[in-house]
């Protein structure tokens, strides 16, 4: 190791420590903190989070930093410390520029926030929220004005942290291409609205058993209960510790089994990836996955190209049967099948098909664009949520708990955020396509055998966790840049053949 | 609030982050964590020990202490100041005498122990705990020379960790008193050993009931569920983030429902001392109970002064028949009430009735003395506990698992902490007896009313936190320092008229 390279180690093991006691903190908070915990627990993170922003920014990092940006002492890095000094130089940059009193006391807004965005939620009243909401949005824009470039608009700084280099011109372009492709594709299907029956998926699915099939299902794609936790919470979503202490949440409708199902198969596939990262770079800052996009690339890989394949059922739905036996008595394979891929304009993004699942991210684009490149009153966002509904799926939310009060992630001061959802089903189409060209996978799929996928994907992709960016592990990979025509091909591909239009 | 306090508070925050992100951490690895997690978190736990350790023990931390503590400054102090000044000055000379780095290290060892412990104890094999009970056993031996003061014997250091000024001394004659007492008590009992059936209590019961059956008796004691968490873990025990964020655990047998009732009510006694702590102390050093003794007389005043009366449950049999409305349905009041006070010598600590118990710590502290006072070799621990079983209760473990691997204290380093529980039962009947004086106890519980008594403790008690020690809390609460005899009395009367000797 480099002797300048070791002089930084003191310093990245402090923020690692701190990161594994927010991460904890944060999984807690979301899964079993009691009710009144929040306001002297919510002391502590803020304490820590102030500290982990000392143990980064300071003259010392700052200085080791700027000595080992230099060619002779670069030169002396092995690839992965390349990558660390790399990412903590942009990291420092970030943080750099905001004031620590300030992020900590950002940390406690956004640690009272979550269980205000809950109750109003629970409680249908958008009203409790929006204040949250506000002060939520205007630390957002102060920290994205503080780090902005000169030239640079306020909305591309926040897309920039969830994915590089992919600005509003190249999103603005992405989703026109889609809505031009789904848009009539959608219409064609709507002209079939009895085509698919899921009446299969809506009887009343006793939730203990459905917990059960979560785990099995969890495990089946490889999900590590040795190195993992499942937990419930109000929104399914993915942390980890470390990579060895990776930790997945579901969530349960009795009447919905698809729900549950999908949901493990997407916090599943985000499991995956932070379980296979090299435990050489554990604790260090590229010891994650590397982006949004691709976290969630490897996520809809497993719900949708895998987990929404006729082939992915064969081997299994005789086991899901065993959990539902009742239930899923006179249900055929084939469909059971139909009804998971079954596409019709609906309200709630996370129940949403494959197909319009994208129109619920454009919404939420557009409202953020408004929000951070325009002018918009909080107040107003409930309306402008419903019209932009109607607009493009058709249907108004009956209250703002069905509409703009169902995601977390504005609550967890998430902006920029969503895109990275249809960037994430776009790379995991791209990488499908490519997959296919060089294995069997529908055949290993068929035997029920994922070993060969999660090794192609360790290999290529999981392993180097934040060393190489989305850019550079496509182009390593598939030997191509980000291109979203194999997912409008494959979309349209599969439910043009799916409805037999 | 003194200006020379206030250069103070800084540190005690940070200090007050890093206790509740580790209190945090180790809940989940002994609840949740999966298997293969501890490595890499234990690296986080011990870098936070060591920041820990930095926020406390530095040069600015002692220069304001020894100004805090002259006459001039110190008389600008309210009483939870000087209490928290006094703490610290303490807490200071315990810390500064060990090498922060000899801590980490200790730290990583203890974060490991206890998965090491749970399977030696869990496939009965002492010999792969032995290495890690040696390595922790010479690293207290290490930190108790470091503290030990000219003339103080190495085993008082650690008495007194647990027990301000409870000596050897001290205790050799408690334990004496006891032994005098209490095994001709045992003696009479023996000779009716058909006396009390326990046979309702070891039919098939159910461990979700179980699960749920503890919940409402937890609730009924008085704990928040809107403050606190329950859980399982192979060993019952409480913890807490802070005083509003307060965590027991259970664990359950199918036929031995006394257990988990018993468990529950005795960790509940240990979460209303700290839920009861005044909000004005909370993230100080003093926001926690005051002793391992007096937490123990609170879990035991409730577990068995209060738990195990006739009174307690008059208003609560119904209910609990309701859980077991099968198991319990021949089953009277009295029936259950002698069998949940059945006294026989047995092997297992926690599950030992009221009477015997204190001869399994009497054990414990012997054997403390003979690693701490005295020289033995910790391969020969197991055949040394066999042996004084065999001489005080008249019996051998079948096995190291329900022998020497049963607690989890020593894998947790702690030593000097056992003699507590006998202490803690001994303040709990001399409250206990000052209560009955000045208020209807029994009254009170036969009405299923829990207020006063909980007020009584609270006020005298539970809300100055570690703001006074156990004797000031005796000597305020009772008008008398600690007296054994309370205990001998209640023992011998209860037991008395039980058996009908």
């Amino acid at each position: 190791m480099s002797e300048l390279f070791e002089k930084l180690q003191p310093h990245l093991d402090k923020a690692y420590a701190y990161r594994v006691a927010m991460t904890m903190l944060n999984w807690d908070n979301s899964t079993a903190a009691p009710k009144e915990a929040i306001d002297f627990t919510s002391k502590a993170m803020a304490i820590l989070s102030g500290e982990n922003y000392k143990a980064l920014i300071n003259d010392v990092v700052k200085g080791l930093l700027q000595q080992l940006s230099t060619d002779e002492e670069n030169a002396k890095l092995t690839p992965y410390e390349k990558a660390i000094v790399k990412n903590m130089k942009k990291e420092f940059r970030n943080m750099e520029l905001i004031p620590p009193e300030e992020l900590q006391a950002f940390e406690i807004v956004l640690a009272k926030a979550y269980p205000v965005w809950e109750e109003a939620k629970n409680t249908n009243n958008y009203s409790i929220y929006a204040p949250v909401l506000e002060e939520i949005i205007s630390y957002t824009k102060r920290f994205a004005g503080y780090k902005q470039k000169p030239g640079q608009k306020l909305y591309d700084v926040l897309l920039d942290e969830y994915e590089e280099g992919f600005t509003m011109e190249i999103l603005d372009e992405f989703f026109c291409q889609l809505r031009e492709a789904l848009i009539p594709l959608v219409a064609q299907i709507r002209k079939k609205p009895d085509w698919i029956s899921i009446d299969c998926l809506r009887k009343n699915y006793d939730i203990e058993t459905q917990k059960k099939l979560s785990h099995f299902l969890a495990e089946y794609i490889g999900f590590d209960f040795n190195r993992g936790v499942m937990a419930e919470s109000a929104h399914p979503f993915t942390t980890n510790l470390h990579n060895h202490d990776v930790r997945i949440t579901n969530h349960y409708l009795e009447n919905k089994l698809e729900d549950a199902i999908f949901s493990i198969i997407h916090e599943g596939g985000h499991a995956l990836y932070e379980m296979d990262i090299d435990d050489a770079i554990t604790t260090s800052p590229i010891g994650g996955g590397t982006s949004m996009g691709m976290h969630e690339s490897q996520s809809r890989f497993y719900e949708n190209n895998l987990g929404r394949s006729m082939e992915f059922w064969k081997p299994l739905f005789g086991k899901v049967c065993e959990f539902f036996p009742e239930e899923l008595k006179d249900v055929t394979l084939e469909e059971f099948y139909k009804a998971i891929n079954y596409a019709k304009p609906s309200l709630i993004r996370t129940q949403a098909d494959e197909l319009t699942y994208s129109f619920h991210i454009m919404i939420r684009y557009e409202i953020e664009k408004m929000i951070f490149d325009g002018d918009v009153d909080v107040k107003e966002l409930p309306r402008i949520w419903n019209e932009k509904y109607e607009e493009y799926l058709g249907m108004t939310p009956e209250n703002d708990a069905e509409g703009i009060l169902q995601d977390m992630h504005w609550a967890g001061g998430s902006f920029g955020y969503f895109p990275s959802y249809a960037l994430g089903s776009a790379i995991a189409a791209q990488l499908f396509h490519y997959m296919e060209g060089v294995m069997p996978v529908k055949k290993y799929l068929e035997e029920g055998n994922l070993v060969p996928v999660r090794e192609f994907l360790c290999e290529h992709i999981h392993k180097y966790g934040g060393s190489k960016n989305t850019q550079e592990l496509l182009l390593d990979t598939v030997g191509e840049a980000f291109n979203p025509k194999y997912y409008i091909e494959y979309l349209t591909e599969k439910y043009t053949k799916l409805y037999e239009l």
